[in-house]
């Protein structure tokens, strides 16, 4: 997927693809992330996509837009995104700073977050 | 959970948590029950919050922005915050003042607030 060391892993489990996030990513790698991510959702003909953020401690503003931006990319390519994993300390800090995910659905981990696609195709309404 | 005497008394009920605000909180009480319930939210793994504060007879902004703010937390932990019992008097007050609760649902009282978590599982669409 990624050359060099892989920052993050997409991994995919039936229509939903796992994407984990191991390290803060810059500009770049961002971008990469998601034109690996959009292109994967097409391949695979994913209906699910979850981010699963839980090795970063800190999310600033750049990586929260990213991400919204990512879960809007997806859903135009009928995808719902969840993001996942938000550790305590990083869900106050962004908070404090006045951030958020914004419509993106979050659960607390990959877990709550299969559950939740899962509950969203059973009453057929992934709005994606 | 609080050293001291509980100013809030936390309780699970399923995976929704049931905070009850037993008076007016200050600024580090109000930290530390936000410390708690995020953590019980990850520990019982928590879908639902109520925050019942109908033995408040006064919200002011700051409680007002704080339970905003817990609200937006719990959301980044994927779990939906309704808070339920602000009394007819303290929600002239808020809106004589100009206050409210932003985004945050509220319900009349617990039963009204399990009620609609309830629904909002029901088609497993808690927006979380």
């Amino acid at each position: 997927m990624n050359s060099g060391p892989a920052l993050v892993s997409i991994l995919r489990q039936g229509d939903t693809l796992v994407a984990s996030v191991h390290t803060a990513l810059d500009d770049s790698e961002m971008v990469r992330f998601q034109n690996d991510l959009v292109r994967q959702i097409g391949e695979y003909r994913a209906r699910g996509v979850i981010i699963d953020v839980a090795a970063l401690d800190v999310i600033d503003s750049f990586a929260s837009r990213t991400l919204q931006t990512i879960a809007d990319i997806a859903r135009l390519r009928g995808a719902v995104t969840v993001i996942v994993g938000i550790q305590p300390d990083v869900a106050f800090a962004m908070v404090r700073l006045g951030m958020g995910m914004g419509e993106v659905t979050t659960a607390l981990d990959l877990e709550e977050g299969m559950a939740h696609l899962a509950r969203l195709r059973e009453v057929g309404n992934a709005r994606g």
